[in-house]
Formats: structure tokens, C-alpha cells, sequence
């Protein structure tokens, strides 16, 4: 690799000058700074970026806290991932996925401070960590996705009304024995999630049909299956069934399916997420769609704009959500 | 943040004195380095990471050249890409994902020496980027992932053999009239495939099955719909389909479901991945294991064996498969 020092023999200055040069101080003349540019040019100088970080103090590089159960092969994570990921490589920033088992073991707070990130986005399904809280509570540039609890800095679907939505698309298809798959009954998400649904039957006078005492925390096809199982031998079998995701509402499904039950037909079941397997799956899954896009993009620019700025806090981002109508959800007919 | 002049301060030694100490140069005294390392520890020291990779030239971060269709939310790369995670991050490595869109526009060598990273992982579909060329055939320590060609440096599943393999296991099943839904006919994986099945039907003197123009780039569920479509109006209806890859095999049987034939009872198809959407779509595939997890730990040892021991060419990795039984195939009745 070409050296400074070389740059500095060609272009017939000190090294201190070819430095400054390219490290852009004001202090070099237009003229000087260009005839060392085309020399380091010539020569294919690249710059090192460590070098550069330690005198820009940008890096070009977000850090990623991403503990995740399953980790990337959770669909829902890894598709606002993959949005924020393009977002970010667009304007030229590389990620960094920051491991979580360096010598300041779990400490994300030093272990950023020293990879000198310029700022991180925090997707951690167990905030509880102290090492994440230290990191979102410093004066770093962090925005948390989903968070434990409503804070500043976090972005997320708003799942209360996101629910009273798709508990609403069940009623009005004319069900009213609507039961509910929950999600985690110990964070915020899972928390709204049931206060929407428990809302809207209050508000129609329904009994809501749901397990109390039966928190789900991986939002998976098998807690979708148990869950259903439970309900329909505590409650036998309802109208309509809304859940809070895709893989749990299939799960739903299936267990039906083995019972005996067709969905739509008997049972009208709705999911939540749009993940890309509702289209693949039979039937196709009516569902709340989660804007991943808008979320992983969104999450970038707040990024970006604290870095700018210069401001370390920002109301949280709300996402709205839509209903994607396919197959598994059909009016009443009796 | 606490800097070096204040702890050569507090231990009473030279600011050089210091930087050797922590960056472990051999003609420090063993008591003077304690020292510093004491004083250090004491008031809190972070040591750059920046600073430490341009004197240690070690950065302790992996970069990914991660440019696959569909990106994370491929279902097969981003399997192997979370063995790689979690197992570089028990190593104390992060991982750097190198954005193609800096200012040494997709000069991905440039950019991985810029940023100091020990080694890369490439997981491209699209080699013939003469910038993945440049950085696989440089002195930097890289590994390709399933490559356009097979070469040194590479990693991949033994495709040839493996549908050899799942094709034997539909002709055991009693099949006989054995259709083939293709990938890529312009890369090494793709043809690796077509060769496998055209060598059993030889070997066994049947007639095969399938599409001699009809590429597929991209290993969906639509792909494998419309070669299913194809195959059934120019072939009939086949005993058994063979596939190389799990999303296309849904694909198929979604067309010949919704044809009115049933899965397994009339016609059995066999998947190739074994993603985790098998044991949850309906019927549960059956379909040929490409092992993530040994690819992404093997990928990871083979870029530290190359660093540990400063080589830089190693032969091809080729992984075996295995056939997951489940219940989209059966035994012939007829």
C-alpha cells in the first residue's frame, strides 16, 4: 500500500502537508491540496479508514445490536434488517454487526465507543440487558426497534390500534365469537397488542375469549398451534381467531386443519406481520401488514438526522399498519 | 474518554511508555506494563479500536459482501449467514457488511483495505462483478459461498451428488415418470444440479423430464410454479417431481393443487434447502438438508486458518447433504 510519506516525496511537500491535505483542513491552499490529491491519486493511494476515523471522527459505519431470537432467520427482524441495511449502503455507510462477546463482555456501550461507530440501531427482543439500557441511555446516537417500554428514540408499529383493526375486520364480517393468540404478556408490544383486542370486545359488549395466564414470547408457529389448542378445548371452537403473527395465526391453522376444521369455511383466522410466506402458504393468510420498509428506512434517517443535528433525542416513531385481505378470513354465513 | 497522556500521567511514565504497554510491545518490563494496565483499568480506559487495528493491523472484524436477490429475507443465505454470526461473534469478531456504494464505487478490494477488515465472507449471485473477482483473486484472506465456478477459497454443498440422491429416492419411492424443475443453467450450482439428475435418469434408462431453455435465476415460489406449469402442459402429469430448492417445490404443489391434484397421494415432490418454513407449510416437505450451520461454522474456520497461519489458498469445501423424510412424498401405488 502506498504511504503518505511517499505521497509526500512525489508531490514535493511534508507529510504533515499531504495529511492535512487529505484529511481536509482549512488551513492548506486550494491549489496544494489538489496536487496532492492527483499525486495520491496517481499513485492508488487508498486511504485507511482507521487512520481517517481517529482524525474525522466518522467512521461511515452504524453499529447493529441485534440479539434476536432465531436471529436472522426471525422474518420479521430480518425484513426491517434488510430495508435498513439497503437504506443505509445507499448513502454509502457499511453495517456493523456488534458481538455481543468481546473482552468488555456484553458492555455494547464500550464496545461501540471503541469500533468509534457513528451510531447504532438496537434490535434486542430482551432489553433487559443492562449492557443495552447503558447503551441506549448514553450519549450516543441509538434507536431502538420494538422496545421493552415507550421511550424516546424507538420506532415501532402501533399495535394497539393495529389490533382493534384487525379485530374490527373480524366483526365486520359478521363474527363475534372472535378468540385471541397473545403475544408476550411481560413487553410493550405484546402489552398493547392484548389492550387493543380486550378494548374493542369491551367497546361491542363481547366476551373476549383468551388465555390470562398464558404469556407467549417467541411469536412462533408452535406457540400459534398450543395456543389454539388451548383455546378451542377451554372454549371450544369460535367464530374467528386474531393473532398477533404470521407464523402463530398458521400455526392456528394447522391445528385446526388436524381437527377437522377448514379455514376460511368454518374458521376465519387473521395473522399479523406480511410476512412473505403469507403468500405462499395455504390458505393464502389475510393479515396486518408491518410497513418493514418504512420502519427499516425510518430507523436510518432518525439515525442520520441525530448525527447531523446533533440532537441525542427524538419522540418515538409510530408506524401505522394496513389490512392485506387474501384467504383465510371470509363473512359469516350462518 | 480517558486518553493515554492521562494515564502516563497517573503511573508516572512517557506517554510511549504506555502505548507499548498496551499494545503489548516486547521491551516493556513485565512490572511496568502491570502498572499501566492497573492505572488504565482504574480510570476506565477504552482503547480505540481505530488506533489499536493501524498498530496491531488486526481490526477483529470479518466483512460480508452480502449481494443476494431478495437480500436477508433470502431464506437460504440468511440460514447460513446466521451460523456465520453467531459463530464469528463467539470468537469476539463483529461482523463489517461492505456497502457497494462508496466512493471507490463497487471496488470492494479498496473498500475492505480501507476499513481494515481481516477477512470476508462473499456471498454474491452475482460473481461476475469484475469487483468480487478483484477482491477473491487478491492477497486478502476471502471465502465464496456457493461460487459461480467451482475454485480454491469456496464453500458449497455437493450438489451434483445430492440430486443424484434425492432423484434415487423418488425412483425408490416406485416413481418412474420423474420430472426435474431447474435452476440456473449460467452457473456452477445450477448445472451442478441438472447434471445429477440427467446422470440417474441415464444410469437407469429413464426418459427425463424438463425444461432444456428454461433458466431459472432465482430458486421461487413463482419459478416453481411456472415450470410446473410448463412441465405439466407440455409432459403430462408426472409420478414424482424433483427440485432444487424448497421454495419452488411449494410452488409445484400450489400448481398442482390448484389443478386438483393432491400431494403426495397423486404426484410427489421433493424440495431441496430444507428451510424452516418445511415443517410448517402443508404438506410438511420433504426435501435434501443443505447443512447451514456446518457452512457458516466452516466458512468462519476456514477464514481464521487462513488468518492464523497466513494462508491464503485452500481447497474447495464441499458438504454433504442428507434427504429429511416428511410427508410430501410416497410410495407408489399404482
Amino acid at each position: 500500500m502506498v504511504t503518505i510519506g511517499e505521497i509526500a516525496k512525489a508531490a514535493g511537500v511534508s507529510v504533515s502537508t499531504v495529511s492535512k491535505s487529505l484529511n481536509g483542513y482549512q488551513e492548506i491552499s486550494e491549489k496544494t491540496r489538489q496536487k496532492v490529491k492527483d499525486v495520491a491519486d496517481k499513485l492508488g493511494y487508498t486511504p485507511n479508514a482507521a487512520a481517517q476515523s481517529l482524525v474525522l471522527k466518522k467512521a461511515n459505519t452504524l453499529g447493529v445490536v441485534y440479539e434476536v431470537e432465531h436471529g436472522l432467520k426471525n422474518l420479521f427482524f430480518a425484513a426491517v434488517l434488510e430495508a435498513f441495511r439497503r437504506y443505509v449502503q445507499s448513502k454509502g455507510y457499511d453495517i456493523l454487526f456488534l458481538s455481543n462477546n468481546t473482552e468488555s463482555k456484553f458492555d455494547y456501550l464500550k464496545h461501540c465507543q471503541s469500533k468509534n461507530v457513528d451510531g447504532v440501531l438496537v434490535m434486542s427482543t430482551d432489553e433487559s440487558y443492562d449492557s443495552v439500557r447503558k447503551l441506549v441511555d448514553s450519549k450516543l446516537a441509538v434507536i431502538t426497534l420494538d422496545p421493552r417500554d415507550s421511550t424516546d428514540n424507538s420506532i415501532y408499529s402501533d399495535s394497539y390500534h393495529s389490533i382493534i383493526k384487525s379485530t374490527r375486520y373480524l366483526y365486520e364480517l359478521g363474527h363475534r365469537k372472535i378468540a385471541f393468540i397473545n403475544g408476550s404478556y411481560s413487553n410493550f408490544v405484546g402489552q398493547e397488542r392484548l389492550k387493543g383486542y380486550l378494548h374493542f370486545m369491551q367497546e361491542k359488549g363481547l366476551e373476549p375469549i383468551y388465555l390470562k395466564d398464558h404469556s407467549n414470547e417467541s411469536y412462533t408457529f408452535h406457540e400459534g398451534y398450543q395456543t389454539m389448542k388451548l383455546l378451542f378445548e377451554n372454549y371450544g371452537l369460535p367464530d374467528a381467531v386474531c393473532t398477533v403473527s404470521d407464523l402463530m395465526a398458521m400455526g392456528a391453522i394447522s391445528y385446526l386443519h388436524n381437527h377437522g376444521y377448514h379455514v376460511p369455511n368454518d374458521v376465519s383466522v387473521i395473522g399479523f406481520d406480511d410476512l412473505d410466506i403469507c403468500q405462499i402458504c395455504t390458505p393464502q393468510l389475510t393479515t396486518v401488514r408491518q410497513d418493514y420498509e418504512k420502519i427499516g428506512v425510518m430507523a436510518a434517517d432518525a439515525l442520520f438526522h441525530m448525527l447531523d443535528q446533533n440532537v441525542r433525542q427524538l419522540e418515538p416513531m409510530i408506524i401505522d399498519t394496513s389490512i392485506v385481505v387474501r384467504d383465510s378470513c371470509k363473512k359469516r354465513t350462518v
